[in-house]
């Protein structure tokens, strides 16, 4: 997938680590809104441009494109690092959907369309949004549900449906669209497409968002009409009727940077909540020395280090051998979003009632995290297709087994 | 402990909570606030005439005190069908903190007390709050930590000390306070006594509140300054310096009671997530009908019924035997406070994207019960308690086993 | 169902509760055989003896067969305190699945059957065996899968199948079978009928059994095949074509007993892990004043206490309303089952090295114990059972409610 | 620490892989024990021909001493692979305590050691074992309670004391022992010195042995008495009063191998499952089809990949940074022991009746590896050193964080 043409020496990347790091400690955290607040665009667009000037721009996207150029199996300690603070992903400009689009647009789309549209999206100009999710009883939980269709005119494509929680589309300058449409040559093999579509388009419009429970990065999650919208050939984004086979490509690297970043975030809640039980006495001794909280403290660092082990493996497997990391990043996933709220919700009982307070950031830490475990295909969507992975590969096993018998 | 002179019949008992849950159901849910949103006080006091006049006003009171005088066993199925609506308990008048004064003070207060005190709060038109909480590293999860002090001067109390976590001081008439005193004929062994003091009187104000996670009743959770605050003799509730003991009255019902009202919550909560896998088609079945699915809504079931079963025979001990009902309500607590938190999250988990999300509740209903896990002893100091006594309960068993084999 | 004729003072059951605990403790548990080992018959006999000398023999059957009569109200704290020995159950002779039987003849049977059957089966002089699982694919899980039938020809029934896990088998004098029948006047409406088969009967026999990592009783799970076995009409237990209803009858109050008596083994083990944990001392503390101990002694104790909680709730609720207890029983099976487990488990922790090796009894009791989240519907049956219920219930009360708005 | 001087290329690693994988099923796996059965000492010397007929013996062990000479990071497949039968890792010499040993001589014995001690060891003509736990108040969980004690004595060392739970001792030509010394020049620094000792040694005898629930493979668990054994300066394993340092090279890639063979244990327990869910048929489906067995075939999934994620990650770090992969073992050996028993504890419940029947052989797997979560530290004491490591992190970071905030 990423052709990791660039290689790195460990000191290139322990320097970058570094780097990072500090930025994060030193100039990110001190411009965090308070907990429940979500960060204005000013001080987004300041910290940005003291991101590029501190060289740790956008460090998974190509070097011509203006980042860093990390192959996948880099991203993990950076991305992590970037994650310990809630708005350090949105600075680095490595913030889903955005992160995940510049993957896709940087493995798929034509050299024009990069220029077009990758470059402006990497430097920062502007933002995008991603269109799967649609309404019920269209495409969730199940993306073969797709009711989104585009179809032939004129030498357009006419693109018709509605799209849910299209985070980012309040201001985003174009939206990657998935729909369902039927190649000529084959009626019956209906597929989809992946279309780039201006939010300037004619009939593109944002009638409302839905409010969830994460505050800090603004921006709701949009429902997105598109009413016969007309997009031309040369924004079919890589090869019409392969929109299933690419959300792949988009999807399982996009899971795991996910895993990434909230587990940088689940890091930080466990550094409070470790501050306060080296600082509080209660009961003539050092919370951090009482068996009850060496307990949760202990099992976050097992959630944390089993995490971050699965993620490094998984980034590893998606460069040399994708279709087995995307498959590997469906684990990864439910463990992780499952672990980074385990985290943090024990540091939010560590530290008592200011746990659930405002006082500290954890209660809101927890209400960022909790969707994870929903988007992206829910824990249990996951759970029934590793489920079915595993009973397929039993049959074919025993069927191999019977083969080598004879 | 309550005196059961009111004897109930089976038919009372059920017309009760028949109307209690209609009351609830066609009054309280359409008048509640939207999520993230808090009961305005008109509203709160609009619903609470109608409460009276549907006559399940202030079930848990005496009635000669206004209330509808069921005694502490008959509280958790009634408690449990007002807590559906997270409105309920306050429109009832059977929230903390004014709940569990009303209980302490029908316990202990002196006749011109309960005139003065308990009967204003019985019908509404007063409020209450409960001094107990103060600043790390005054009593928290260690109560005897207590650093308020009231000392005696020229035959008043006059108390010094700041107390934190005052949930609904801000509208309070008066506190409860607790505070730490010596008895003058044994100055060796501290005390603590508990004083009824005016939120109007010279001393007390309210410089600051802590915000939480929990929305829906106002009020915050204040900080309380008392600066040399003078009171009466009359003003000590019960006897002097038998702080602690009194404390323990009013914890182990005011445990339970929490319990109740959350599991009414948890079982709203669990009513929306099966409207939901009832309706909801995916995978060519309804949800309720996947497996997957079927695990978590039998797991809340059964975290609603041992729930149930264990605060159903914890109040009836409490009736029976309080010394061994308080410290049942320590377990019951534990189990209740994380089964709730348990049911509403799989509920959000069911409801996928919209269980995060403000069109439905549960996102919020999970920020309303999150802090009962830390509030009136967190689960780990609690689990602590329990331990020790277990461990205390052994070695007992073991003396008298070698003493009867003698 | 269990009419509680006979009324129980207070006094009466607390005395019945110190002698049966008393006869445990100096009778029974010296007389236990060594971990892994099972107890020889002679023992067996010998204390039954002893039981029926002290007069706690049969608790649970009516005095007129020679029980002590109690209403199944007051059997959780008996069975509880008997269970405390692994051997208690059958010393006492209230032991699965003798026990299931009894009570289920003393409700369905005829007189003549009573005084045949159900009188030297209380007193001990015969045993007995249930025959209800079949070997896959037929009745398991899904006990509408029975394969078993059973015909009228010449005025006798013809039984013909086989059945598994018949525990008991060996030693039984009788089985209760569960057949395949169908209703003359409908042969549309498949049905079953419950046999009470000599284990004597030509066409009998036990050809193999199944032996399980239980070893305390011994007799293992024999299969029984049934070859054209001849049966009266006499031997008809209750009406012809209701035993799915009788089986049920029997299910409930069965499922509750194990856990009754498994709770009182999982007691016995969190005494052996306290007895440890007081005395023990490791990085200068005794392991119980530990805080990583105090967490799972603590868990064990919300175990135990909300296991006896829904257990006396489902009891009671049993002799109330014998449908609404078989459907709460369900859950509190599965609550039970897996609770004691952990409960064993968690001992077995604390007793380190010990408590893996045979010089402790609990290596041995977490592989009595394992299976019962198996038998009797397995945890995932009944999560399944429960689930449906709740779905079941929602759909009902939305109707409801929609019919009360109009 | 292992000097991965022999490279291998991806080719030969699969190869060997590909070798042991077939060896396993086509050889190994048809000889197992029944269920509950004990590996005889023929059948385990013909199949250890065999696997040196195969070149697939000692594969962790230098080539100069007869073995594959794999480094660390390599071994987890190989383990994995060898783990999945339960004698897979006696048969082909890296079972546990013995491949602990064969390393630890392999990094710190003087090459006449070696010689005398790793050279038949590794090529099976003897065994080994090793002595550190004691009988209670020795060292156990607490390594520093160190009660045997080692003096010089003429030239000589003079050892004294006893040991528990030292696997292998009935059989073994040595022992490896650790006593308490004190270095004559610093009698203030009590130290730990490590011996090898002969079997057949005057003073050594080996009085009982205790009896644990694992069993396929035999020799129990003895003690060793140590009485006055005397031993020469050249048995002294590495440098005096350095053996709490070499205990540490020992534990660390000792307890992560057991991870490795268990986890291939619990992937053989997995496939058996699988198997049983692909072909029975309930409810009109196959079990692998239903959502309540796709959770507990997910769940395990999990487990499986978080295990496998940390393990190669931790034998990695292992090589490069021995220190940081020991600290990092003890997380391994937490979740791995923990993850092992839930997905052998699932496999068994998803083989419903069989599963606890010795038909299958899966509830002696159970018992198999419950001692895991006890043996090399338990989960408590692991857990208690990762908090006060996590915590004294927090301090030093907040330390540094101080420094350069100047």
């Amino acid at each position: 997938m990423t052709t990791p043409t660039e290689h790195w020496t460990r000191e290139q990347l322990a320097d970058i680590r570094t780097r990072v790091e500090r930025f994060i400690d030193d100039i990110v955290i001190p411009q965090e809104p308070a907990p429940g607040q979500t960060l204005d665009l000013a001080t987004r667009d300041q910290l940005r441009v003291a991101a590029q000037e501190a060289g740790i721009f956008a460090p998974h996207v190509p070097q011509r494109w203006g980042g860093l150029g990390l192959p996948i199996s880099h991203w993990p300690e950076i991305f992590e690092a970037v994650g310990r603070s809630p708005i350090g992903p949105v600075v680095l400009n490595c913030m889903a959907p955005d992160e995940g689009n510049m993957h896709m647009l940087s493995e798929i789309a034509t050299e024009e369309q990069k220029r077009k549209y990758l470059s402006p999206l990497a430097s920062g100009e502007t933002s995008s949004c991603f269109g799967m999710t649609e309404p019920h009883p269209g495409a969730g939980s199940d993306p073969s549900q797709l009711q989104t269709l585009a179809r032939r005119e004129a030498g357009q494509w006419v693109i018709h449906g509605e799209k849910r929680y299209s985070s980012g589309a309040n201001h985003a300058g174009f939206m990657i669209v998935m729909a369902k449409t039927e190649p000529h040559d084959d009626p019956a093999s209906a597929g989809a497409t992946m279309f780039i579509v201006s939010m300037d388009a004619p009939g593109v419009s944002v009638p409302r968002q839905i409010d969830t429970i994460d505050r800090t990065i603004g921006g709701g999650h949009p429902h997105v009409v598109l009413d016969e919208v007309r997009v031309e050939e040369d924004d079919v984004l890589g090869e019409p009727h392969q929109g299933f086979r690419y959300a792949q490509v988009r999807l399982g690297p996009a899971r795991l940077t996910h895993c990434m970043r909230w587990l940088g975030l689940a890091t930080r809640a466990q550094e409070i909540a470790l501050q306060r039980a080296n600082e509080r006495e209660i009961f003539d001794a050092k919370l951090s020395e009482q068996g009850i909280a060496q307990v949760m403290i202990a099992d976050s660092e097992i959630d944390i280090e089993t995490s971050r082990s699965i993620i490094a493996r998984t980034a590893r497997l998606l460069e040399d051998d994708p279709r087995a990391g995307s498959r590997l990043s469906s684990i990864a996933k439910v463990h992780c979003s499952e672990a980074v709220h385990r985290i943090i919700d024990r540091a939010v009982q560590l530290c008592g009632g200011d746990g659930v307070s405002m006082d500290l950031p954890l209660a809101q830490y927890l209400n960022e995290v909790r969707p994870f475990r929903i988007y992206d295909g829910s824990s249990e969507t996951h759970r029934w297709a590793i489920a079915r992975r595993a009973a397929h590969r039993q049959r074919q096993n025993a069927m191999h087994a019977v083969g080598t018998d004879q």
